[in-house]
């Protein structure tokens, strides 16, 4: 097919959104390790995980089995109001480097959470309306997440109780009013509303908070309030198998148009965004037929996967969740305040950290922001859409492979995940333009501190 | 086709985006009056206009003849990333409100811009780096035709400075922040850099600004800056030629769906979205092939159609452009500061202002802001999208009289403009949250005041 007959955007039809999102568990080679119980070291139960998680989601977080598992009529509803999501061809970004490499993204920011995180958000709301709680906890760090689960819960009425990173909630107040404005109400974390808030503060009064920490407050919040239950917008399983939908749909999208990537990259904090982009592809690998190249980005501020353990930890700062084997800089490690944006959690994905481990991801690249911003102004530029600063580490890694390509004359067919946009970072993008944003790498004694939290398990 | 036959949305492919926008001024029973000098109160010649327009720009903007004028090919490439935009069927609205009513409404706040102001923006910046120009200046009110020329002089490579409405500048940094980002430099209006921004100062120094006030700044600008001329992002004939693209897509997304509106709805400010949504629709109506029903939808705080007189006036506060008939409130009228978003022009596009004025827009509605946000917040919940609070003006109309179908029973069509998202303009939906929106409807003589500075011309 040549470069003309492939349009800038391709669309699925409703029909073709996927009516199953995919397990990647069923076909990893080795599958991750289990998640334990923190007191016994012993795997977890589901009657240990009901307290905490929703019945179904439970189920879904253990199933290690069904390749496939069917997604409910009102989710796909929902799906349908956002999705199918676009893969677009970076046209006039391959005409300003000057590339032969051909550029795609699949675009997830065209919705009101400005990025992918609405399709598991909308998946756990149904599961906890189903099971008749009241209401959910849960944590956002840039605000992508509570913003989507407060699109999801507002629209299955039930309640949502987010607490916020403190240093996000400061940088971005309107993030807070966009989450209330679907009825959901946001408390700016550490607080005093929960103990292991207030003994974080004790600690350190003047922190600006973490995901880790975060997590914990909101799962104190829900064990300690009658029908509440905790739900979480990245690392774990069940949120992978429903961000599997950003990959298959790509890749029915590339059968559309004759073509498959060479290279698929995503950003990773904690797994969700690379997790759902790469399942259909990664599928294929673990079956031996594609032999594309997996990279993962992450921020030098927070390297979990290139200068992290592969280890039991937890996966909050409070230590109070079940221990995961994962790629981790500890618990307690929280990266500098002057990182902007997501990306902040200190662990990740049990099942990206295995496919890392085992060498199916192919590479780890950690990025400094001032060069991840650079690149988002360059795509914008050219590209029109303002990208997330999450988002635009894979941005900076895909021009860079482009770049590569244009040395070597390759026409490698290169795919990364816009997972959303920036229209609430534009602090991080003023401090940007008026010179003022600076990189901050950990330096081993810092990563040691955090290493040093880590317990004895292996 | 059943109700569950049609899709919830509706996508033309990038073959069947049009390729000649619709000059609506070819089919219109009376054209409006011509625009004057106002010095002379003579019709204003293209060689006048050149000093501050593009070339051709001003052949658009004097063209009454040629129905359609060809899309060039570098901006249907420019589309192409963000167009065709979907045809919405807005399925959970209905069922939230229970109507028999069938809800559709077009989507353009799909990219960076967050509005239709793209579909102008891209073409006049187009337009002036062909003639050779350094740069354009221009004025935006709540920032949504600012980020579009921002995107759009990006894109081309020229200069731009924006005057912005000062009480948007304050209210919205981040507007600022995404023009930055694109390369345009901000001032906010009025400021101490041209003669009529200091003398507006010297009258009112705390005065809020207007789009009218801005403009003049940006006109001032423009003539006494060497290679640059001035961009407008409403109220002229060639924006609504270059906003058809809407209307035009918005009808052949219809008849795949074999649908056609009964109703279209759209706020109305200068005039560039209702002019661009309704223009396919009402070449039907002026060529006697469809009785649709065409409703402006305006602010109660700015009421030029509602209660405007249909007069010759200036288009700026600083009483310096030409001469334009349309339905105005007169050029020194400046909505209260308590007015959130856009909207808040005194005039209104002298086409659009001649069809309200023989007939063909069937009724102006007035609307106070307060009523807005109620009908923004529902649709937000139960549609997923976070609207524009000037989009909003046209979806508290579309439930109205989706209500009014539930109580006669009729399933009429609907069809209104979601001509933008509302992710920049958090701080009214934050005002709104916490029960501190107000409403100011201007008394009789606030309006007297500004009808006394009409000047005399017919």
């Amino acid at each position: 097919m040549s470069k003309q007959k492939i349009p800038y955007k391709t669309y699925l039809t409703e029909e073709e959104i996927p009516k199953a999102w995919y397990n990647i568990r069923a076909d990893m080679k080795t599958d991750h390790r289990p998640i334990l119980n923190p007191g016994t070291h012993k795997p977890i139960t589901a009657e240990e995980l009901a307290p905490v998680f929703c019945d179904e989601l439970i189920k879904q977080e253990l199933n290690d089995t069904d390749r496939f598992i069917e997604i409910p009529e009102p989710i796909r509803n929902f799906y349908k109001m956002y999705r199918p999501s676009p893969l677009v061809r970076a046209y006039c970004l391959e005409e300003a480097l000057k590339t032969p490499a051909k550029i795609y993204y699949k675009y997830e920011g065209g919705n009101t959470s400005g990025s992918h995180k609405l399709n598991s958000a909308i998946a756990q709301a149904y599961y906890a309306k189903e099971q008749g709680l009241r209401g959910v906890t849960t944590e956002t760090g840039a605000g992508q997440w509570g913003t989507a689960l407060s699109m999801a819960c507002g629209y299955f009425g039930i309640d949502l109780k987010v607490f916020m990173v403190k240093i996000s909630a400061q940088q971005k107040p309107y993030r807070k009013a966009v989450m209330e404005t679907y009825g959901a109400t946001v408390t700016p974390s550490p607080s005093d509303t929960t103990e292991i808030g207030r003994k974080i503060l004790a600690d350190d009064p003047e922190t600006g908070g973490s995901l880790g920490c975060a997590i914990s407050e909101a799962v104190e919040a829900a064990v300690t309030t009658d029908g509440y239950r905790y739900v979480l917008g990245s690392v774990l399983n069940q949120v992978l198998l429903h961000q599997s939908i950003i990959g298959l749909e790509t890749k029915t999208a590339f059968e559309k148009i004759g073509e498959y990537p060479d290279t698929i990259i995503g950003c990773a904090g904690g797994g969700s965004n690379l997790g759902g982009l790469m399942s259909a592809f990664m599928a294929d690998k673990l079956a031996g037929k594609s032999a594309s190249r997996f990279i993962a980005v992450e921020p030098a501020s927070c390297p979990s996967l290139t200068r992290g353990k592969f280890a039991y930890d937890f996966c909050d700062t409070g230590m109070v969740t079940p221990l995961a084997k994962m790629y981790t800089l500890g618990a307690t490690f929280i990266p500098s305040a002057n990182h902007a944006g997501g990306l902040r959690y200190h662990g990740m994905s049990p099942i990206l950290s295995q496919l890392y481990h085992d060498g199916y991801i192919d590479e780890a690249r950690a990025v400094a922001q001032t060069d991840v911003f650079e690149a988002a102004t360059l795509f914008a530029r050219v590209e029109g859409t303002l990208p997330a600063p999450e988002s635009s580490h894979a941005i900076l890694v895909a021009i860079d492979e482009a770049l590569k390509c244009k040395q070597t004359g390759e026409e490698m067919t290169i795919l990364f995940g816009l997972s959303g946009t920036g229209y609430f970072d534009l602090g991080a993008y003023m401090q940007y333009n008026e010179g003022n944003m600076t990189d901050h790498i950990p330096t081993d004694e810092e990563l040691e501190r955090g290493f040093s939290a880590i317990p004895q398990v292996d």
